[in-house]
């Protein structure tokens, strides 16, 4: 099409309320509009890219025996109260009510309606195994969108679920997804894309992995051993700990500390070290209030999805009120006082350690020779630590953790029996048993995976578009639109591209070649024509990469076979990295 | 892929919900499963159809310079206040709240969300004419979804909004798009569709059309005439009336007419026929309740579209309480008193007629002889009547009106400047003066356009899918799985056929050549191609069409290439009626 006629506004000042480039980058270059916070409606450049991908992921889908279905958008609060997920989940969950008042949900993941559509079906053992997917309109109320498209709170997904008879065949099916969501990544153009092992989260289940592009703008941490393959979502990262013992435990002191309130501030205090103290962290269940205190070395942050799992139940930060029995900035494991129900949890950094320094249960009072064994002999020890720098891997064991941060692309999740059981699939096995099927469910965000892909190629000028998902193929610019042979030869090339199906964006209009190239860089297309009464003298046209590997010219007769083989090429290479990936 | 796979149930018995033929049969053929009241989930062959369909759209979306964009499911209420919409339309525009407290809707329609897109950017003359479509999820809560995928209240819908900077570009780029979209139903295989004059309703704007598949169970009723062209939905069309007038006129006189209380019951009663009749219709207005009293002839009814549309405001039946000082059953146009503010309508039927009988205004008495002009002079005339089965065409003037009922498959509208003004959209012409922009609107539920092809066309056993739109072009049967030679020449048919890529559903499955039809009747496929023992005695391969018009046998050898001229021949059909619908 002409860029003339191509309806959106590019521009060259960075919006204010843009702190990612790919937000910027696609602000700037008309791909989408502001409509409410984290919504937007997206121009054609952006829906050409995302209906390639979508392409991709279809293809890709079908590859490995998905079959296509459509899930309503607006699901009845009936479905969600049978998985127990219309009362679990937050203020995400966004919750209304119809004309006649019946209770309804926007549907921010399928798992109930796949086994609403198939549990009447799939009533036999040889009905299985079976994928089904849909790429579907997505709402999730979140608090804070932001970044653009990488958190959004209207998207398109795709989002996939299989069921299995025995875990053994999910776990075969899980590695089949598992390889082509990285074919999936690669033909995007961001083979890059690592997974690392996550937390299942409100969905239920064991094992889970993202797919993650690692980059500084990413509002996931992953732990990273430099040594071997382990990688790891930081809410599921294991922290191991080296747990140091004195050889002779001191006795346990109480220390006259005033206007001391932070474990900081006491090591400071007692010129001890952080890792010498153990630091009270306190939360309250959502539920009932009920307190939840934390033991951790000094010098260790909880992770709270890790403490949410193991308590199985959602908390808060705590406030501690005059009421509750507990001394704030001065609470410790010995004489620990709670007023009603509460619990304490010991992480495993505390282990076995000794002569720490803690709160007294006593305002303006510490004790110094903490020995657990000997002062909190009742202890049982978990990991709620969250893993740090240089922390232990805790796969080959050496000091060698690194902590990045990421983009989540992609999910994909062993659910187990959790939504088959509390809603009642089953299934006739061989025996003629009643089972429960397994269900493992597989998630990509389009949107996040264009502005992902914008945010690892891209320059200062635009966005640098894959081949295999860019709006156009070619972008063919006619400088001096005024100038007839140059225009006429534009106006050729433009018929003659389109007619050997290229996909070409042609910018003949009256501009000065600055505001030209400025719109070519912002639109990102791969491959960029130039036609030019300078380049007519020589019969020759530029043809170049927008990522600049090619800056050529190539004879005027020969353009379009230099395309072609250059369409070609490019394509190669993305095929080449989905080789590489499988 | 392989029938046994499919995920689906397939079955016999007629669902009861099911009065029309395309629900019930797109039931029991595993296309959709319902979730909520007119909230349905897609199997795969009713998605793969849709996805067909929406491809047909967009090709001619893009053919005719259309722009594909995406607009937002959830949209702010604010931007409908804009409009005016958040407060004008009823309760099918689903409202809520999003976890802020900010006034959301679900989007049944997108002209403001289009308006939005494109304000800052069409500023100047010539960045026009332009049309942006999306195809995109739409929620609608209507009072009575019915008939399946007809009327429900979560779809898929093409909309398209075009914006002009004259009446005369308009109009032109409306030629273009009624013809696009006569391609469009004549390449999804219902070239029957017609197009009717209709009502713009709460879109607003001028004139509007709809397409019409016209069938015994559709729910608009079209005025058509057996002699012209004209063809109007029911709630446009224009009622023209012969009114008859006596030579003489007779006194009026007052009758007593006890226990009288309907115009049918008078008539009879007077033993004079309905048309001699002047019928009071009473409504009352939604926004204040002001009373509305239509004057009309016995035998014809108020068209309550053409009604609001002359008042600007909706209407409901009256209430006629002890106060208002109407007497029901007696209400006459002469010494007509009603409380407070109220409006009288006098309908065009009424005009210049004399010596009718008509309420008197008082219990138990009614009037004979009433003379319009003498008796009410005061009265001006309007169109507000029902047209009837008989009655006079608009456009060549015969008593030639026939009344059909259709679905309506597709609407465009001429909006004009009502969501350009109200939502201060502005350009500058090429005198530099801020102008409106002017809009045209085009929709196509995808959906309820599956539903209308089957409802076109089937037979008792299933749907009779056009090539263009069906799930799979070849159904491949091997009957008697478990004959060896005839299980590997289907397998090998299986795989020779994909190869050349053609898609094929495979039943290989060990049951009953019974039930292997009736689902493969059901699926609708219309290519069908039979592989069994017997036939491969003779070499031979039954080859058909689900609509019986090709029933052969052809040699095994030569089967891949007739499959393929028999799917070149049915397209070529199909390209065929959108060169008649040009």
């Amino acid at each position: 099409m002409k860029l003339e006629q191509l309806v959106g506004e590019r521009f060259k000042e960075k919006p204010s309320d843009c702190v990612i480039e790919s937000h910027a980058l696609m602000m700037r270059g008309g791909y989408m509009k502001d409509v409410a916070k984290g919504i937007y409606s997206q121009f054609t450049p952006l829906k050409r890219i995302c209906h390639k991908i979508e392409n991709i992921i279809r293809e890709e889908m079908d590859a490995i025996d998905g079959q296509e279905v459509l899930f309503p958008v607006a699901l009845p609060a009936s479905l969600w109260d049978e998985s127990g997920r219309y009362q679990s989940v937050g203020n995400e969950l966004l919750r209304f009510s119809d004309r006649n008042g019946t209770k309804m949900i926007l549907g921010m993941t399928h798992e109930e309606a796949a086994v609403q559509l198939v549990r009447d079906y799939a009533k036999s053992y040889n009905n299985y195994p079976f994928m089904i997917y849909q790429i579907q309109t997505k709402f999730r109320d979140e608090a804070r969108p932001r970044a653009g498209l990488i958190r959004v709170r209207e998207f398109t997904m795709k989002d996939a679920y299989s069921f299995h008879t025995s875990q053994e065949d999910l776990e075969q099916y899980y590695q089949i997804c598992y390889d082509s969501y990285n074919r999936i990544f690669a033909r995007a153009g961001i083979p890059e894309v690592v997974t690392v092992a996550s937390d299942s989260g409100m969905m239920g289940g064991s094992l889970s992995h993202e797919y993650m592009l690692l980059t500084p703008i990413g509002e996931d941490s992953i732990a990273i051993c430099e040594e071997c393959d382990y990688r790891a979502n930081m809410e599921a990262a294991e922290n191991r700990v080296e747990n140091q013992k004195d050889a002779e435990n001191e006795p346990l002191t109480k220390v006259y500390t005033p206007n001391i309130h932070t474990i900081e501030e006491i090591c400071d205090f007692l010129r001890s070290p952080l890792v010498k103290s153990c630091k009270a962290v306190v939360y309250q269940k959502n539920r009932t209030d009920d307190y939840v205190v934390i033991f951790i070395r000094g010098d260790l942050d909880v992770n709270e999805t890790k403490l949410t799992n193991y308590l199985g139940e959602q908390v808060h930060p705590a406030v501690i009120t005059a009421e509750c029995g507990l001394n704030a900035g001065y609470i410790g494991p010995v004489n620990l006082h709670v007023e009603g129900n509460y619990t304490v949890i010991y992480d495993k950094s505390l282990e076995g350690t000794n002569n720490l320094s803690c709160g007294a249960n006593e305002e303006e009072y510490h004790y110094t020779g903490l020995c657990m064994e000997r002062d909190v002999p009742e202890a049982s020890y978990v990991d709620v630590a969250k893993i740090i720098e240089g922390g232990i891997c805790p796969k080959c064991g050496k000091k060698t953790i690194h902590i990045s941060r990421g983009i989540e692309v992609g999910n994909i999740f062993q659910l187990g029996t959790k939504y088959t059981k509390s809603m009642n699939m089953q299934y006739l096995d061989t025996e003629g048993n009643s089972q429960y099927p397994i269900m493992g469910c597989y998630g990509i965000g389009v949107g996040r995976l264009a502005a992902s892909v914008c945010e690892a190629h891209h320059d200062d000028f635009g966005p640098i578009w894959p081949i295999s998902i860019a709006p156009w193929q070619v972008h063919l610019c006619c400088l001096r639109a005024d100038d007839t042979e140059a225009k006429e030869c534009a106006d050729n090339l433009y018929q003659e591209l389109q007619k050997k199906h290229i996909e070409v964006i042609y910018d003949d209009r009256n501009v000065r070649p600055g505001v030209m190239f400025s719109d070519a860089d912002l639109l990102g297309v791969p491959i960029r024509l130039v036609v030019s009464p300078r380049n007519m003298k020589e019969s020759v046209v530029e043809l170049s990469t927008r990522d600049k590997s090619v800056q050529d010219k190539v004879a005027l007769s020969n353009t379009v076979e230099a395309v072609q083989n250059l369409i070609q090429k490019l394509l190669d290479d993305i095929d080449e990295n989905v080789k590489k990936a499988e």
